[in-house]
């Protein structure tokens, strides 16, 4: 992809190098069962087979999965979520759900537009002590093989966390967040040094929730309202709060971390949600 | 619950040791009384007995219980909060509720999902200095023994507490709210010392109105907006005014706390829920 | 009522005593023309006599009163203040209203539930003054006693404020408003005597608009989004812009006040209200 | 006007002198146009004649004028801008535009209550300097009669441009803003010179545009959320980017301004507003 | 035209000479599928056939050119980006939209109003900095002929970026943003030299991806609710990303950028936009 370069800056205020892999798509949605009642059985059972076929041709597929979650609370009663190999695929599955007769019945109430990104923070200031090291000026040409060196090793390397499949875990914890950039604590005016740290330790708490949770880093900066989007999977909706209250008293969230809305769900296998809509009459 | 973990930090920014109980969904309704004018009585009395027998049936379960309330203003005119053992069994009861026929009449206003939560400062505090004088580093295999044994014997000790029944009072008052972290001002940079002072300060008001007032506390960080909801019951509703002011100008809320929508309702029997259906036409 | 105690500490940050009389409801509502227009003439006047009976009867009633206004812009078309005894009256005074046939035109925006309130900063000062003076300490039965007193005294002295008539004054101005708690400009941290001096100040330029406006503070803190509601009514609307602009200039407003929204209205008396509604067609 | 009284305190933090005049509503509505559709092409015609004939009737009368303007943008389709001889009348023309046909077409976006005002900064310094060398304290009869005798004087001087015509220029645009009361950046803890000083710079750059721009100032503390609704009118558009951003660099904007959302529309005379309606299907 | 004034002032806080261009609306709009699908699929042919036949009468025009986008997620289905000639123009536009039988399935969720602009910074400074040499003061006769030769000199050079066609990209990334006036942080309190030296560093940052990616900068102050509009065309979305990720640690965005929502969105040709309505059925 062309446009994975490399920032031509290095320095304290330098970004850090970023991968990114699989398209994100997250569409929350209401869905209308007064209007669903109206129907007669047969017709609501046509209308949830379809969509629940629908799901499940996308569960896997060349160009990525899909997944649906029934949400608590109010904010929707349904989330799907789009792994793609890039946007014009994610619109395709926007087009796919929205040719669907249930999409008489769903009210969008919001989305999210993301790319999965692994931030190499530890990778970036190795990288310029080094070019700062051996004299090599940031944007030279020189400067940029090394950049495009790094980039490329470790795109091989973390191939697997870049193109990830859908966790299999029974509960998802959708959602954004930024760093802040407040008039005192402004994260983007921090040394790499000092945000490569605050992340490292930022991880370790995380490490030791790995076998609990699975957790998907969005980057969406450019594509949507917020910096990140944050998807953690887990088998017990507990760990959710224990890994996210524990990381609030870490000095990068309690200094840094401005949070969205929160979307706690669980999967519905494609017979479930088919179920779901069949039933609602 | 495997996720019961206990943080692996101690030290000044330490979180406290939290446990956590019963499942908590909060939903709120305005009811289209002009949809069930619609109707005639008799079908409106029978849509009114259904969601009176399904309120009867949940008062009191194997895995919880619900409860109803007729909310003041505009907000919402049916507040149900559902007590329960976990959040499939809030799913199930958000489902048992959207089956109902009265579904067709209601609109969610917004809702508020939760865990019951008792904070250990007392307990943290003690613990991690005693640690701390023992020479046991922070998330050694005998520092985890320590704090799991004090998690356990608190769990059991606290088992009341943790899996509450909802207070059979005439009046609640729920609101949700935040400990800031502002940028000057920042909840989570304090010592935990300082923190634990601040809490027991704050806790020795609600113990003067103990007679008067319950108050169940639950935790949602990763599960809703904020990161917790208070759920005041009373028989007074003044007392909720003066509790809450009284507190505002404790060191704890005066600097710390962000206060989110209040809603403040009347609870209503499975009878008296019926009859409001019944009789609205 | 059992909730009036008073709070329990004194010093530099102690809550002031606070005296709480008439509970009020405000709500909002936007009437839907449209609809009422493809009744016939006939039906609208019944609807149209109906709504203004029920005003009539909630004009003078032993357990309060209700009045009308006409909101001037977008925000409503229609304000309905209720002053009653108690929560309980208040929702009485609700349901009546939802069941009017009415309701089925009326679209609520906004509501506004408080009650009315008198914070005693002079009397507070004074007695937490001679309390300290005599070495008597908060929160022992000897400072709870001269406590109660000082509010019974009060109480009586000021019943005629705490439950106050709806003024018969041709225009209202209804707005929320909270005291600051900013990370460095904080009210609710102020030493008592400073606020004492800030709302003393305050009160002087409301005491040389005294023939001309009606004051009546409400208190919110548990009940409703903002800590007090301030209904002002006056013969010439003029006079809010000129009594709150020159309050804005006041050091407790200008540092620490926090305004919502201002809704302007004109007295609408039951028959003008029947007519508003009948000659919508 | 009983209302128009002088505050009483001066000092730094004094109020300045405020000369109010026309009374102010603008209404910002979006058309159905999918409703109208529904109609005959004749009866359209004669809602759209109506409300052209109204228009037409309000343009010129004893109590004021009104005007109609297309709005760009998706805020609204139409806005209309009422200026009366007070707010009696306001709510009549209110109850005109309710009362027609087109009513049923017209959903309300927003709108805003305003009086023009002219703010006395430099009378009220000269004069409050020239007090207080004659020893003149502020409050007393005579401190009173010096002010009312200089708010007569300026009332008569200024009569017209406090009860002005809505300006014959082709485009409008309206925006509310208010003046800063930050933690730090405190408009209303400003010495009275420095607002004094701060608004003579502010007022030389709309000098430099008066033959291109028209600009009425109305205040709405007290009657709508911010405290001032601005209205340009220009032949030229861009004349309102030009002068809004180089206000943005004067020290009274850049330090002190918060600007409210902006509408920038077109005049519409009677007829095109009737054929705009009748067009529309 | 004759807004096109520079403005009077120079020193340090002097706004920068701009230059107008093409007047610009973007308009988000949400599908009604479900009202479309009401329709049968001859019927929904012709409305298809319309506003695609309308888009392609749009595309190049005399007086502009318009575009229509598809939109990834909730916030739109469609955005139509309109630029022409001016503000009469982009109303003509909005009310050729607004005459299709497709607006009545169109319901408008979002817009943007704006003028192409450019800032001549570097320009301003050499300039100011040579009429100060040359001691002639802001606002004479001789500094306006100077900066109005000044104006002239680069509308004729910069004619093609004030008045661009809309870029044959096949995305697109359109959000507003705002320069911070916080209390501390204040970019319209910075010396004019140091906003020059910020925004050529900002520039350079732009300049590497100018192969990869059109950006069109429009000014909004005095026309919608930011102060720009910014919109990207790139035929790799990941290149949106990269370019604001790294421009997020420039020290103008970083310390002083404020962003609004972000609108991603694929090219729709006319015939694909009638494709999209035709087969929504």
């Amino acid at each position: 992809m062309k446009a994975e370069r490399s920032p031509a800056a290095s320095g304290p205020a330098a970004a850090p190098l970023t991968l990114e892999g699989t398209s994100v798509l997250h569409q929350m949605f209401r869905i209308r069962r007064a209007g669903l009642r109206e129907l007669n059985s047969g017709r609501r059972t046509e209308i949830a087979r379809e969509i629940g076929d629908a799901l499940a041709g996308m569960q896997r597929r060349e160009d990525g999965e899909s997944a649906a979650f029934s949400i608590l609370g109010h904010k929707a009663d349904l989330m799907l979520v789009h792994f793609r190999a890039g946007f014009e695929h994610l619109a395709r599955a926007q087009a796919e759900i929205a040719a669907l007769t249930i999409d008489n019945y769903l009210e969008p109430t919001t989305s999210y537009l993301s790319m999965v990104e692994i931030g190499l923070y530890e990778a970036s200031v190795r990288l310029y002590e080094r070019l700062a090291t051996d004299g090599i000026e940031a944007g030279t040409p020189q400067w940029r093989d090394a950049v495009d060196a790094a980039l490329k090793e470790n795109r091989e390397k973390l191939a697997a966390r870049l193109w990830p499949r859908i966790p299999e875990r029974r509960y998802v914890c959708f959602y954004p967040m930024n760093k802040r950039r407040g008039e005192h604590r402004n994260w983007y005016q921090l040394p790499i040094e000092e945000r490569q740290r605050l992340m490292h330790d930022h991880g370790m708490i995380g490490r030791r929730y790995a076998g609990q949770v699975t957790q998907i880093i969005s980057g969406s900066v450019g594509f949507d309202d917020w910096e990140w989007g944050v998807d953690l999977f887990a088998d017990d909706p507990l760990v959710f709060k224990k890994l996210i209250y524990e990381m609030r008293f870490d000095e990068s969230s309690a200094l840094y971390a401005e949070f969205g809305p929160f979307y706690v769900g669980i999967r519905l296998a494609p017979d479930e949600l088919a179920k779901t809509i069949a039933d609602c009459g």
